[in-house]
């Protein structure tokens, strides 16, 4: 049997192979293993599931794919470790330097870490169950899928090996954090590549930069104290990039109304059977709860869209008027809300709809997005979080906050903001209602819609939005 | 009732709206009407047609929509019309300037050009006889439709006037020409966005400067004579784009399959009915082959790409390996042929595809893509096309091929190429078997698989890809 | 005589000119009086004063001139007023709306704002003791420029308004805060376009969208709520650019060589004429202190440089080796000092200096340089900083510190850094000495060096660089 | 002694050194005699030399300088032969692939193959009678020169080597052609860089695809067949960018000026020397006819503007109009001439110019710019031009010409203009004289002007421009 040396060998491809890709110009394949994992049914599956899920009904532009986003993350991981190869290769085992033997393990990870995606993942495990990360484990573990035998022409425990970098319990950790870290491969691609399909300039950080100055130290990821700001600049643009494109209330919106009508669907095939007259069968798995790999990888964003497209020809009026309002991009509505008022204005909300025949069981959302910008690492966390260090000339280690001011802003505290959604038609008729003549409910609606547009000061931890 | 004029008046917004595109920055609207075509459901709906067909299959960055486009290319519209309000008003009736009472109608059919677009346009038309220009009419035209609501709050003409300038016949050739031109708003916007897209550079062309020298003059557009080496660039990069990417073998190789996919599933249907056990409800009007306006406008890329992952589940062995070839992206393989070996050797590789097992019927395709780069107006020819023409300061018109030695290379030829697509099986078998055990046809293949790869000089007009 | 609002009317160019531009693509002249200041040899002068002054031995691309970005500013307000005119017009006096009356009197303000300029500004100026704001006042003011000529075409009072526009004390403030303030259009186009030169992307916020939220309020320019993290954005990449492109150490180590040239040039002119034997003729009255405008318009980097050259050729030797260390990019080498161990560390590299033969008088250099990224208006201090405030839709003024977290910690606190610079020699010298044989001022010098790579968590606020 | 490989290990930095590059990002050094290069003052005075001598009248954002593009050459070759390495070294000799003994010869000829420019080239030379080929050959050679001090240090016959690489002679005609063919390192980075600074896009080719398909093959640089349509387009942005930026008329018209000026300064230092009195010390030597290879190096764009500010004092008119002309950008006008008309246009200008008090010994000049797009080899020819070859899968190597229809019908015929220039104030004295009163010289200026303006037709091979 051939050595794992061996095989390392019959790897490479007698010629090159490239993709033009407008983010990184080309992805460079140079590997057999890379181009017959990109051929396989579950990879190219990608193709066929957004990366933004409903962000594209405010930024038109970003229609983008998962399979896009993660040939550019296995092209920075290349990049990064042909750097190591030539600056940091590793001369004796201990001394914290890239070892060029887990070149392999850490394309192919950093090639399939979003693979157990599905259609509109959050939004679609919230009502039905899954899980996309058990399934990224699953699909490289599974001896069923063309992923694992790909894998194994590697070894028997390769699959393992490239799942345990996903799930971050591989031993060699400058791996883990190459794929999985404040600032990994996966988030420079992301950033960058949303940026450039919404058509924003901000996510736009400098990554020739940080290219140069990322570098293994004691077996961890470290950056040239040199790169400081560029890594600063990082920050300042994944922040930026949350607080403007990910968390955009329209899109925010959208994805309330796709979770009401998925809901409504799966009560409409418990309890109404009778008003699913077309078909959905690929649906009907998760649906009734038994779901397989197989029935996993058939779902899509094409197979989903297709059978909203169905559910405008069904007889059952929320279900079809929802499917109507994602199809149609009909967002709902939102106020901004804080943990103090929300049972109230929620309350006050729901009457308001009920009033005007909606039912908030498919009707009304809260919707909360926070991200931690960034955090160093704290011990008594139950995060797995490792924080960004840099290297002196010196060779002495120096967290990021502790010499960025402006990161330290956005250190530790999330940002982000709640909502509380509902049908836009609730609004219009409150706000046509003379000021004397509302009730109390929609006095406090009114009040807290006014508040939003007027008092910008209020609370702005939770808002800065 | 109120006038056209009252009618324009009400149509500003109050605060113009902008959606952020990456090619153009940003989209402005202004008019209330375009903001109202926009939230159709018909518009809605080019969300989810792709741009490109099959050609992200090459370009994997290339996933964009049409709804996408069809902004950019109203965009473009409404710049040119700015110049032209700010430079070039018609001062008195005749006078060849620019009328802008014409501006909304312009705008409209600006946004609504390729309203009538299926999923897989060419392909799907092929096979179910539809045909998106005359859907588009049917859109516009239709009292059921939301856009032929919209539009006639502008004046119960105004659907025809719209449709009018799409299909050419409007009386205002000014009109006409920025739609449907060899260098009009659809050709500038598709050029630049396919190639950000794509990521490739040769689809840049210098359209602010083309934006600068378009003009009105004697009652049809006409460019600035500076402008010439700007407007010759045009060409150029329109040729490379179609050249590279639109004509690209594989993208084509695709499509083939999809061609084949298509047809097979019609036969399926017509004569095994018992095969196709899962729903295809939103397919059958097509299948059938009577199918009404509301029938096309539920079909998309999304309904179509479900149904071929229900096939993988049908009993039809052919139904089920097209479909699979074309989720999977396994495109078929091609030879260069030409007018002269084209029979000869289509009857050698559908004897080798038989020996091998696959019914020419459906793994079979001849593909012939040309585009002709450029023309001048020929009057004894049956196309509408219009030539690209200069003016000069001293007021003389003077057609773009007569200054351009680069344009003259690209004048009046068609520029392409004629393919044979088989499935790549076939070819792997022969190219295992030793020269001196060949049959006949497999030397024809052989042969003309060599000469591809050999001999560039051949036929240079037809094979310039 | 002509009133002013017939002059406004001649004023209009029967076609726009433009000028092509890297940064904005294209800059529009559409009133007569630009072009004829563009070409006035006072503003012509500034194709030969370079924007960033040493910069470019750094970021070598940096090469561009003054006359470059000061079209670029003309630009900008351009574009804002364009935007102001279509959609905040005055409609009647005090309504804090923009008046157009005061179109050009901002335009000319733009185009002018440095017109003062000298080669080598705050360098020149520190040894020569010329005023680069005083000079501007008096370029529009004297009766003697073709500018002030060409600004009286527009009414006798017509360059006092310019220039009270400049020293920020015309009387409408919008105009002022529109040239000068903490986001402004001198700021917006020098951010972009050093960026743009120097190849970094850090400088590059999203003005398209800046452009969009800016308005005119209550006689003061703010900034819609909604542009927050534009805005937001912009304050972190001017801090980033002055961090990392601006303070950058080695620019400042030829500044302190170009200095110590300018000082010893006067030491040697004032002491030893003879040996001054080739010609400085332009710089003879700087050198006796009594120079004109006249004098001063006649000086520009190319002038300077030609002297430097001519320089090599005299006997002094200080002169002569300044003069090959800036032409031949031979910079002063530093140590990072703080207020607390400024004088023992200057005095220990003095002592050192001496020792090789040095004379500190021209080749010790103390360069401080310290930006406010941002701050508020405080009443009690001397600066005339505006704040940059917000509008709510509520119509409510909030100011941006209060409402960004990241300002907030940009916000009050200069940022930067003092530097003692030597010449590099004398560190090789030290470098080489071992351990055990240092002097004490050895032994400082030492320390301070180590320190600097060493302990980045020192004084963090004083040594973000 | 060390032997050649010895110093080529001796050559690599301990730690790579980058430069930021707008165009390329970052330019990498890796061996220390590339970065010792950079130091030398002959190569540091680039800095002081622009370009594109007169363009940045016409596009203002093209200030760069040699430097900055003289780094840029030695980027592109440092790639491309990174790529032959990976892909293409030669493994016994006489198998005509790369043989990377080479490298370091061919990254100094890449550096250095400009370092014989002074300033405005062409002009310059044309009145002096300087070379800057020959220069350059000088520069590398002379045992006096920083740069021939170092290129010793790899081997006494070094300097030798690299001289014969940029005057084509050396052995290796791979080397050579890296650096010099009709699509070498030196045009492919002075096509993207001009555009990039003059901010037009036309000149931005698929670098990219390029220095992909690259290779070397049979001692000789050839291309993949499937670039082809990358090398075609190469070849059109070229075309472009000298017909729309190189060639630029009024960039042209300053260049008489520039022509005239140094003209008239010969004369006044030969004929009237008492109207010399300021100092032009480093001109000199040129201007008595007598210099040797410091003179020439102490002369840069810096030096000779300086000069011409200091004829703004002298008292010959003629000297002090043509340097007011200069440096405030008073370009003359011209008229587009032919073979059959230029010397009776000639001699009706001149009377007109003289009847105005022009004297047309300085006023007067005639400029043709002609560039052949691109030609095959022709063995008849006296000229070392290769052609562009590409290598077909088959490995039978094609000319680009017989392949690109484009490129034919840009192949062997030289484009561009001939024109008369003249002081602008002669046309506008003509152009206000009432028709029927022109005289017969008038008359044939005046219909050179409108013939110009009016039939574009009119002599396309002549005037594409």
């Amino acid at each position: 049997m051939a050595t794992n040396n061996e095989k390392y060998q019959l790897q490479i491809l007698p010629r090159e192979k490239v993709f033009r890709d407008p983010v990184h110009d080309y992805i460079h394949i140079q590997d057999s293993i890379i181009l017959k994992l990109i051929d396989t049914v579950e990879f190219q599956r990608l193709r066929r599931i957004r990366q933004l899920g409903t962000s594209s009904y405010t930024f038109h532009g970003a229609e983008h794919s998962r399979f896009n986003h993660s040939l550019g993350v296995y092209e920075i991981t290349r990049r990064i470790i042909n750097n190591f190869v030539r600056n940091y290769p590793s001369l004796e085992a201990g001394d914290g330097l890239w070892d060029d033997s887990e070149r392999l393990v850490a394309l192919c990870a950093a090639l399939l870490h979003d693979i157990g995606h599905g259609p509109f993942s959050h939004t679609f495990e919230g009502i039905f169950g899954t899980d996309h990360e058990v399934v990224t484990q699953k699909i490289i573990m599974s001896p069923d899928t063309e992923i694992n035998h790909v894998l194994k022409l590697m070894g028997d425990d390769f699959p393992e090996k490239v799942a345990s970098v996903i799930n971050k319990t591989y031993s060699n950790q400058q791996v883990v954090q190459l794929i999985s870290s404040q600032i990994d491969a996966d988030r420079m691609d992301y950033l960058i590549r949303d940026a450039y399909y919404a058509g924003v300039s901000y996510g736009a950080f400098d990554i020739t930069r940080i290219l140069r100055v990322i570098r293994p130290f004691n077996n961890q990821i470290v950056f040239d104290f040199s790169g400081m700001h560029a890594v600063e600049h990082y920050i300042v643009s994944r922040y930026q990039m949350y607080m403007q494109v990910y968390f955009h209330p329209v899109s925010r919106g959208m994805e309330e109304v796709l979770r009401n009508l998925l809901a409504r669907a799966k009560y409409c095939y418990d309890q109404k059977p009778e008003t699913m007259t077309h078909s959905i069968d690929l649906l009907i798995p998760f649906l009734e709860g038994e779901w397989d790999l197989d029935d996993y990888l058939r779902l899509d964003d094409y197979v989903l869209s297709s059978y909203f497209s169905h559910w405008l020809l069904e007889d059952d009026d929320i279900l079809k008027d929802l499917a109507y309002r994602f199809l149609n991009r009909k967002p709902f509505k939102s106020l901004l809300s804080s943990d103090d008022q929300r049972d109230e204005l929620t309350s006050s909300i729901q009457n308001e709809m009920r009033a005007e025949g909606f039912d908030p069981e498919y009707y009304f959302g809260e919707n909360s997005s926070f991200d931690l910008p960034y955090d160093f690492y704290r011990p008594d966390s139950t995060s797995t979080r490792t924080q960004i260090d840099f290297l002196t000339k010196q060779n002495q280690v120096v967290e990021l906050s502790q010499v960025s001011a402006l990161v330290q802003s956005l250190t530790g505290v999330p940002r982000g903001e709640q909502r509380l959604y509902y049908p836009r038609e609730v609004l219009h008729t409150i706000l046509k209602i003379p000021e004397a003549d509302l009730t109390p409910d929609q006095e406090k609606i009114i009040a807290a819609y006014n508040e939003e547009t007027n008092d910008v000061t209020f609370n702005i931890q939770q808002r800065l939005f």
